[in-house]
């Protein structure tokens, strides 16, 4: 066990955080006044970081080598989860940070499933595009009608007929669907019902101008739009696509599911520990800058204590999640399920203290938009919902515990160890 | 000590009740289709109600009996803050709720303070309108240069010019700005930067369109714009109003200031009271009719915990609330002070923690618009900041404390009192 | 509603906190001094101070009249729960307080239990010395081989044989059995397994002198053995006693034990919030008196939050109790059941946080018997399992919220509710 | 950076668990036996215990390779702190477990400094016989005088009196001086008080048989007199040794402290970890051999959120101590001062909140000594205070963040990020 970072790692440590520190900070402003231009419209400053982050290799980072499946015209830059890891944390200390590397959500998870279970077809079609960064993607699984958690509860009907599925359903959470750069996305849906209870499911492609897709709203969250991505709701009535567009084969959505999550709780929690040491540095230079009843905020000990407390939360959510990539990489995602779980309820968590005391130390400059810690904030409270609430996870981690125990014996108490009395 | 309401106060419960139940929830779709159309503007339908209520004689009900103050012109309802708070927590179940009655904020606190402190020509030209609810009116308090709970910090200038006093500065979440029929605003800054502490400020009227004050943009909150209401940056530069316009005398400032928190901090409590119990009430409906995992989610015991606590939570929070209430009509705002203190850091705590677990009950439904939990979070997480941070309240709750025993002694250690050993 | 003491309240406070200034304290190093030559004995210096309190008419305060079972021989001093209520938390700031004004548990609930279901021979021979104050008692109900917070689960037989009853079972947790004094207790076990649920329990009294009860050992509570009451772990083998020993009449256990529960809570709550008073108290003068860093310890802001939310959280939690006491008053044990359930839950909790600063607030002093806080958190620890973990009450609570919206309706989702897009 | 023990770290592993299923857990029962004989003494089957562990070479384990420092006859296993680390959370599963492996504390540190900083007199006389498990010895540094944590605050004098030195003071929390085997202290004290801050204390070796040297009590911890270890209060009167007795040379106190401390807190921090996994396992065993309500309690999901939570804090603690004694390999002692700083305050309230929740799975029978709960959770409670209580080493974090941004510039509000208004 060590915990410095292979000479690799740290170069392209170095490469990413240069290329922040020399394109994507000073771009900030840029993007804000396009933004505030056209709010669901491309960035061009967007298209300019892209282009020259493709021309210094640092692209696709996020894809890890599958032998299996890297192929020379479809394949990442090489790097493990672990050494990806540290990348999307910097990444993540600006909202658009991932897209200029072509390593945001859901296009990373897109991408890894078509990558390993598309067809050629399918690949030449939507991978090489997405890998090109030239289009973006949507994931539609998520339902407002079922707690979609429990993935039994899926209603969106995917019904084959001909050469065509016939494809019913209303999606929400269709995070992405607000770009128009986004011409494709994944549905999770039932192919059949009746199979057993992970056999029912299958994903399918969807072209985003199929006709019966449609984009009935996009959702505010805590009143922010996250233009130009956006989260949507979709119906789809009627919707028919050419039978080759299902992913893998009828009866494996369920599997399929399982494998993406992995990679991208990965991401998120590291972005999310980004977004932590973000709103730590912010606080910590306005207590710095504030004078209150004859001194420096700063010199009130209750903000030593929660600084000191940010510290350790984020030092160690940080090493699980390093961990968690670990296993990944070693021991498959299949056997790092645990630990993903548990960064999983764990980062969103310390991020969410963090960014609130953050937003307390700037007064009400914290809640309105001038720091960006209340946007920040209602980005990763809904990461405590994505994918699954922690409540689910923790479930699921809890399991495991008395799993080990199921025949345990253990006594009911112990007349030994009293009081000698009497 | 007890703990039933009054007749009186349980008929005016039953009458609040009884109109929000006829006249108020019904109006809520019709407020919000208006209020899609234009943002900004005049809701018909809230001043249709408005009308209603003040022929039932539900008006005004915030503003206490004050005999040395009551004329026939000037007059509340009659009711006692103890006697008021339970309505407010009923008004503040629904968001324009308090309105309806004349009983919104800064309203309230701008006319008891015409109502204590202002000259007849003052009362003439903006109390009458106030308490007849034709126009709203602002206070512009806190500034975004300095921190304000430190009421020395504030630097606002407000300096005689013969007949006239000329005004500069620059203030922020001056709430209700945005609407179109605000017409005044209480300005606080200081008349004598060299008096001692507390004799520096003085507050002064200034009418909306008076040449020189400019709006400079309104706060979002999270993303909300709390539009009509609103809250905004304004610069006042060289704004000119008669001498009249001075509230009191020169240097009365903070006087006026402490006065008017109390009841103030009462009725924000109270809403937030009631905020909980929406809040509440919502958690336990989705649970009811949600399944995960083979039973209704409602059955999983972790919700009974969390409702469990929410009910504790609020009992005990009201109660307080209630008694500082109380305390404010028997014993004045000034002895009730540290009760104040208590509530204005219990109540919002004690909300946010209920409608967060909420938000957890709704999936991804809850931190979007659709059960206007986020909305609600996000509005009462500034009261974790208005008026003084919690952190200036818990300073002066536990200054009073320590200056119980400030003089006591007390031992070390007690070597006597270990354990029998050798 | 309104929040002061009557006046024959107030008088009572008066004269317990006087008699506790004049008596009970300067007491204090005599009971130690007699305490530490015989731990397990009868302390002389309780026996003047109980002469003393009865004398002075301050005796069985905690009796409620009660018009139905009242006579001339067995009647407490008249005073409601909610009179009753503040004197037990002045009580309660001193270990023994409660004893001195025979108002301690377990006797309490023997005592009202008696008063209430005890035939006239069973009042002869036990309440009368009870209410005297010439013996004490035990009540048998927690069994350590089941979870007995689901009391269908006890196991403890009571066979009916001729005139007589044979009991046979293990309790512990059987409080107050380490005093010479403790003459006589209660048991409660099953004289019918097969009656329907709360049918099948019965409460019978047993001298402790009964031949087969067994005193086992003495429970350490975290180290303490709490001398002279002690906890015990009994075993019961076919102790015999006389079939008019049984209360009531069998199969009404559960109701006795139902309608013992409620008053009992409300002094343990209250008493609790004496010692968290005591707590605060201790932790504000630690803190006035030692210097780190250049400064008072007091000085130190995150003392100040501390501090600040104890005082909060004592308010509230007094609020809270007072209440449910005045229900019981007022409506009765029954219809204040979810308010004792509340308190219950509430009061240990906040003792032990604002304790457990204190500890903190002592340094190693904290954890050690010099200030007796490690010995109050051990105490209070226990409450969060006696009578029911905070999880049953937490449950029962939870259940009476759901109960309210058992078959509302409630919408998945509100699809008009989002951003205008495209 | 990788997470996988290595092969050396793996065998020790392999090794040490062996021999405690082997060796030490058999041997509970007769430790227990032995000891309820005689409290005070010395255990045979511990002497047995170390005798096979030194011949298995599993012998001062802790003592990390020190070329400078190391010699034929002083040396440890050879193993590096992190090396050492996970063996040290084994050993800590059992209250005796360390001493088995002779890497118990104090003994650890004082071994440590006289190996580094000890004259070949000294070692000769003390060194020897501690690392061969033949004696045991203390560490006298708190006083109840004085906030402790404040090294400037230290009251004993060390006066210099010809070939003498005199010492003069009052210790507490004086480790380890209950057992009969303890036959030396290393005292801290100060000979300058008029140097510099950190340069008026010193170190010196003092025989516990000194005359002069008087235990005036053992202290409980909670309730517990941690036998036969025991912490003591010392009064030193006029004691007098050899000035050979001082350590490193006067004025040098403090930097012996400081290098002292490191690893001392990663051993207790590893041992924390293991009682709080010994805790999580019990309260799974408890919870699946219950039942409550129709069902076994494992199966409330109250319980599956706090198993989930106790594992996810567990493995974020333990990655975090390991990073810290790795750098403490790497990088020393003083640049990880930052880590051990966090680590000292994550891992003691980690395991706090999980032994309780394992107290409340267990019932009454959770505060009892059945289980072996409450005594861990007393004696874990002493780490928050012990060498430092939390809020100087969250203090400590604190200050390193504030630094890093000590004269940045920051914003105090953006008008242009508002809503787009009128």
């Amino acid at each position: 066990m060590h915990f410095d970072f292979s000479d690799k790692t740290q170069e392209y440590i170095d490469r990413v955080q240069a290329f922040m520190d020399k394109h994507v900070y000073p771009a900030i402003p840029v993007y804000e006044e396009q933004h505030a231009k056209d709010r669901w419209g491309v960035m061009p400053i967007l298209e300019e970081l892209k282009a020259k982050a493709k021309a210094e290799g640092l692209w696709n980072l996020f894809l890890p080598p599958n032998a299996e499946h890297d192929t020379e015209e479809y394949r990442g830059a090489g790097l493990s989860n672990a050494e990806y890891a540290p990348l999307s944390e910097i990444m993540g200390r600006v909202s658009f940070g991932s897209e200029v590397f072509n390593c945001s959500a859901p296009d990373t998870g897109n991408m890894e499933v078509l990558h390993r279970y598309g067809s050629d077809a399918q690949k030449e079609e939507w991978l090489r595009p997405l890998m090109a960064g030239d289009i973006r993607s949507a994931f539609l699984m998520t339902e407002p009608l079922v707690a979609s958690s429990d993935a039994t509860n899926i209603e969106t009907s995917i019904v084959r007929d001909g050469d065509e599925y016939v494809i019913n359903g209303r999606k929400w959470w269709s995070s992405g669907v607000g770009d128009p750069r986004c011409k494709v996305a994944i549905v999770m849906g039932k192919t059949d019902p009746d199979a057993e209870r992970h056999k029912q499911q299958s994903q399918i492609l969807v072209p985003m101008d199929a006709p019966g897709l449609k984009i009935v709203r996009m959702l505010p969250v805590f009143g922010y739009d996250d233009s130009p991505h956006g989260h949507a709701e979709v119906v789809l009535e009627n919707v028919r696509v050419p039978a080759s567009n299902l992913i893998l084969g009828e009866g494996r959505g369920f599997e399929i599911a399982q494998g993406r999550l992995g990679p991208g709780r990965i991401h998120h929690c590291m972005r999310t520990i980004g977004a932590a040491e973000v709103a730590l540095e912010k606080m910590a230079k306005r207590l710095l800058t504030r004078q209150a009843f004859g001194k420096n905020v700063a010199d009130h000990s209750i903000w030593e204590q929660r600084l000191g407390e940010a510290r350790v939360e984020i030092e160690m959510c940080r090493l699980l999640t390093l961990k968690a990539a670990y296993m990944m990489d070693t021991v498959g995602n299949k056997v790092a399920k645990n630990e993903i779980a548990m960064i999983k309820v764990a980062a969103p968590r310390m991020a969410l203290k963090i960014i609130d005391d953050a937003i307390q130390a700037h007064g009400g400059g914290g809640v309105t938009s001038d720091f960006g810690l209340a946007e920040s904030y209602a980005k990763i409270r809904t990461l405590r919902l994505a994918d699954g609430p922690d409540e689910v996870h923790l479930r699921s981690i809890a399991r495991n515990e008395f799993r080990k125990y199921r025949d345990a014996e253990y006594p009911t108490h112990k007349p030994e160890s009293g009081i000698q009395w009497d």
